[in-house]
Parts: C-alpha cells; structure tokens; sequence
C-alpha cells in the first residue's frame, strides 16, 4: 500500500466530472462542454445552471420553467432572514451571513406531509435537484437582505419576473438593473460557476458523500471558500484600483507599494502557467460594460486599465522570473464595481456564482457515489497511562 | 503523473495528524496518545478534550480553568435559538437544526471592537482555539434547545456549574442528572470524540484548508455526518431493541426479520476487522450503568444482552462467511437511551461529541496547514457550440 502522505491531496485525482475541464498549461476552462468563452458572454446564468445539471441548453419553453422554478425559491423563511440581519447587526461579513443563510434554507423548501424524518436525521421531504435550486435561489436573497440590514434598511422583497442576476442587483438597491449590468453580472456569473475540484467544490462533494443533502453539502462549501487561501478574492484588487483612481501618478503609488515589499492583487494564478482564461472573458466583459450607453463610469475603466499596464511593466521589470499575467480577480473586482456589487459583497457574490458548481457536483457525487475516506498516517504518542487528577 | 483516478480517496494517506490512530487489523484505538480503554472510562470529557488540543492531561488548576473558559459559551444567541427552534417548529430533524445553529453560532462570540471585517470575509474576532470552544459548547445548548422546542417547551438556560455532560443531559429536561447518568455519557462522548480521517472529519479539515474560520469547518462536518453513509447513526438499533423489549420471543422476531431479508442493526464495521474497541468499551459501560443503583432500566438492559446474544447466534449461522460482530452502534443505542438522550437526538449527540474531533482538527490543520485541491479527470465533452434560443 503507498503510505505517502499526499499533502493538500496534491495531484491526487480524486474523482471523474463531466462538469468543468482546466488545461493550465493551454489556458483553456471547458464548462458543460463549451469552451468558456463560447458559454460565458452568450448564456443567461440560468442557462448555464441548465448546462450543469443537464449537460445541454435547453429549449425555450425548458429555459421558461426552469426560470420560473428557480425564482419560486427566492424568498427567505423568517428564521433565515432574522439570523442574517443578525449577522450584519453584529458586525459579520457577508461570508458568515452567507453560512448562516444557506444552513437554513431548507427552511423555506416544502416540508413533508408529515413533518418525519429519517433515523439519521435525513429530512423526508429532502429532494436532490430541487435542495440545488433552492440553495442557488437562496443565496442571492440572503446577500442582498444582509447588505439591507448592514445599509440599516429594510430588505428588498425578490421580484420573479427578472432574471436570476437581475433579480440580484435589484434586491441590493430596489432599482432595476440596466441591460448592460445584467450582461456584465451574467457574464461574470457564467465564467466562476466552476472550476475543477477547487477547495469549496471538493468540500461539498466530500458532504454529499455521506448521502447527506444538497444544502449541508454547500453550507460547507461556503465554508470552505470564506478561506482567503481559496482565492477568487478581488476585494483588494479593488482597493488598490479605488487607490489608483483617487490619484494623479498611477506609476508613483504602484512602485511605492513595491518598495514597501507589498504584493500588487490581481496578478499571477496556481494553476494557470498562461492567461487564466476567465480573465481574458472578464477582460472583454468589463471593456463592453463600461464602453455601452448604460454601463459604467468610463473614467474608472480607464484608470483600472491604466494601473493594469503600468503594474504588469513595473512587475515585469522587477520580477522577470515569474509569469505575472493579470488575473481574475483583476478583473473581478473591474467588473463587480461597475455592475454595482458593494466591495463588502465581492466573496459573497462569488459564492452566488460557484453554488451553481457546488450543486452540480453535489449531485454528480450523489449520482455514482463512494464515500470520501481517506487515510491519515499518525504522528503521536502511543500507550500513555492515566493519572489521576491529583497526581499531575 | 498518476492519474489513477482514487475515487472515495481510498487508501489515499490525505495527511498527517497526531490525534487519532486506527489499527482495524489489531482492532486498537489510540486518542491523543492514550488507548481508548485508558481513557474513555476515565476523563471527563472535558481532560478528553484537553488531551486533544494540548496533547497531555490538564492540571487541576488548567483543568478549572478549561471548565470554566468552556462553560461560558454555552448560551445561545437570540438569533441561534430563533433559527433553532424554527427548525424544530418545521419538522426538520435534530441534525439539520445542529447545521443551522452552529453555522450561526459566531453570532455568540465576542465581536471584534471595531466590528471590522477582513476583505475575504474573516471576521476581525476570530481566533481558532477559542472558536474551537465556542462550537463544542454551543452544540449541545443547540441540540437541547431543538429538542426542548420540538416538545413544545421553553428551553432550559445552561448552568455553568454542572459538567459538559452534565449540563447537556440537564438542558434536556431540566432535572439534574445522577453520576451514572454523567458517567456513562462521558465515556460515550469520549469513546466516539475522534476516528481518523472519517468524512466529517476531512470535511472539516478541507474548510479549514482554506484558512477558513473553526465554525464554519464545524459546520461542514455537521452536515457531512449528518449523511446516512457516515455510520455512527445508532437509531435503527434502538428500534430493533425496542421492539425485541417488548416482545416475548426475541428469536422469533430476529428471524422473522431475516427471513424477510431485513439487515439486523448493530453488527459489523468496515474498518475493524476484528471487534471494535468502541464497542468494548461501551459494552462495559453499558452494563456497570445498567448495574448501578443510580443508574438504568435492567429489564430493558437483560432484553438487550438477550437480542445480542440471539443475534449474533443467528448471523454465525446464516452468514458464516462474515465475521459480524457486534459493532458501536449497537452499545450506543443502549448506553445513550439509558442516560436519557431521545432516539432523535442520537446523530445529533454523536456531533455533540465528535465535535471535540472536529475542532482539534481544524487546529492541526491550520497549525500546519496546505490547501486541499485534489485534481479531477475530465469526462465530459470538448468544444460543443453556442446554438440561440431559437433554433434549439
């Protein structure tokens, strides 16, 4: 038996998917088959979703129910939306709100007839495919209704007649999104929904091993993702853009950082050895945003592209041993601020994408399943005697 | 590279950890150093948890202020009870309301000063071991509130001057519980606090992976324990015990069962193949608390000697080619039904146990920590084209 301890399961393969395919030495991402920039700019997030879990689009009238299905799951249970204004009253971030949201939502699906459940504690109205919708339709209503509750206001009722990313953005201001900020979330939406078996992704597949539900399983996965070594965090991307823009020699705030030993966010990626291809998406994503009548502010943009051409110059100068190609982040946080995500929602907003992966690998997992048990090799003591208490 | 894909992980070493040790073949149980036999009749849960985190047993003085540090975290959040007692109101089972209330059990901590929040979401106010703390002694509080609510009771507040195991049986009912009672518990929760890389245990090790907060790694385990795979789920034994109890031939019953081709609950483990040494240990602290004057129901305990034994008897015959012997579950049902935990609560007070697992994990863990990112093989499809909405 190999005995080598496989660290962080690198390069272990640990599981078949036919949900997402990463060549880092390519640089190319294939989602349900589509290569990410065939899928990312052209499907609504709802189309995507539909790929996932039924690996092909779908046809009008399917798309037409399987919107109206997602939407009916939109609205909070009392108790999910008393513990997330609780978590923006106490201070928490959206992550733990996010945590707190989904580990409830269960509450808001049908019960059963009549209310049994099972010896280990399986809920009898527990359905695989409908727990994924509902954790999908949740997680946008628990964010918006915590970042309400951190403005001080009174949440935003879901509307079902917008799209799953319109209905987002309209919940975090009671405004209808333009066209353009629909585009710009969807597109970001489509090009994070998966990715391999990520930390978050891995997670919830291990919980859904169990034969435990879909909603335990990405409960933990918003765990897992909270992390902030799991990446995907273009909250300080943002930062450092906002500190670009507010200034008039981008080249003078970029070195001075350098000086001071501070990384530059948004540049170099683990898997990637090339562009990381949902960059090159969200780079063209942002251009068409911000260029359209009713996208984004133009200055901004410039000054993003600006600080991305000046710091990729400066690092390449300074760091000629690494490839540091601009990353997804980079263009996360271009993309999130112009369609109006609040800086405090980027990983939560993350978190509203990758649920449609950690579902569909959730019910991957549950539809040709083995239990996720490794071993572990022990490193302590053995044979200890006990003393009593009054003898240490 | 080895792409062998290692589905389950099995026989995969994921990683090093000086906590627990299996030996299925000499059917031994090493906990933070000590043979399970040594320690389970002996420590208060609370030395056993000591022993995990600090790796030695606690001094007197250490030992009274563990206790006290522990105790008092032990009340709920306004909003935890809320989210809690709406899932018992619903009908949902003890273990998804476990998920709820310890997802939001961060609410229970001291917030930071400032409120802040980290740009990933890490909340200001973490610090792991005291998160380690917060999550075992909030469980139960969690799980007795659950139950309490789903009786159609006021929850009981903790009392900070009983034990752990103490306090949790009291929570229940309100009654201060007898030694026995104590006793027996306590080497119940110490017998099953920790078991390897078991698929809670990973799950919660992957969350923390991420450097992810100790509750939201807690609260992925709870969910991935909470799957009927799991194991550990001795319900269904109380059942068949309860029926054996009641009838008059408790032969004809079993045979009756396996004639139909039912399982009989309680036999057989797929990591020992020799006798488990939980199943040793509770065995014998199953029958020195049935014998006790301040202890349980002997009619019911002779009944469950009886089952066993006519058990056993019955699958040597028919199944002589498996070696079932009688497993964990089996002693579980019978050592938690006499201390006065309700069959419901059962998967629930394993969490309540193996939480002491869970979190030292997540601390050797982060003590040392690698991201877990397994890779996947891609057998999906490759280059599939966009098709619009119309011509699908």
């Amino acid at each position: 038996m190999d005995e080598t301890v496989r660290t962080g399961l690198d390069g272990v393969v640990a599981d078949e998917t036919r949900l997402s395919a990463i060549d880092g030495d390519l640089g190319e991402l294939t989602i349900g088959g589509f290569s990410l920039d065939e899928l990312a700019g052209n499907a609504t997030f709802e189309e995507t979703l539909f790929v996932l879990y039924e690996d092909r689009l779908p046809t009008a009238d399917e798309l037409a129910d399987f919107r109206d299905e997602l939407a009916g799951y939109r609205s909070l249970a009392p108790a999910t939306r008393t513990v997330v204004e609780a978590a923006a009253e106490g201070g928490q971030s959206a992550m733990d709100a996010a945590r707190m949201g989904i580990a409830s939502a269960s509450l808001a699906r049908p019960a059963a007839d009549d209310g049994a459940s099972g010896a280990n504690g399986e809920t009898a109205s527990e359905e695989p495919e409908r727990d994924a919708l509902v954790a999908v339709s949740q997680l946008p209503t628990i964010v918006a209704t915590y970042w309400r509750a951190r403005e001080g206001a009174e949440p935003i009722e879901p509307r079902s007649d917008l799209s799953h990313a319109g209905n987002y953005l309209y919940m975090l201001t009671g405004e209808e999104p333009t066209d353009s900020e629909v585009r710009g979330l969807e597109t970001y939406l489509n090009a994070v929904v998966d990715h391999g078996f990520n930390a978050s992704t891995f997670t919830g597949r291990a919980i859904a091993s169990t034969e435990s539900d879909v909603l335990s399983a990405v409960t933990g996965a918003v765990g897992a993702l909270k992390g902030p070594l799991h990446g995907g965090a273009p909250g300080p991307v943002l930062d450092m853009l906002d500190e670009t823009h507010a200034a008039d020699d981008v080249r003078a705030i970029l070195e001075a950082k350098l000086d001071a030993g501070e990384r530059l966010m948004g540049f170099g990626h683990r898997v990637y050895t090339v562009r990381d291809p949902r960059a090159a998406v969200l780079s063209e994503a942002a251009e068409a945003f911000y260029r359209a009548d009713d996208g984004g502010d133009e200055d901004f943009y410039e000054s993003a592209v600006e600080t991305e051409t000046v710091a990729r110059d400066l690092l390449s100068d300074r760091r000629p041993d690494l490839d540091l190609e601009t990353n997804v982040e980079f263009y996360t946080a271009i993309v999130l601020r112009g369609v109006g995500i609040p800086q405090p929602l980027f990983s939560a907003t993350f978190a509203v994408a990758r649920v449609g992966g950690w579902t569909a690998h959730a019910l991957e997992q549950l539809a040709d399943n083995r239990i996720v048990r490794p071993r572990s090799k022990y490193v302590g003591e053995y044979g200890r005697t006990w003393t009593s208490i009054d003898e240490r």
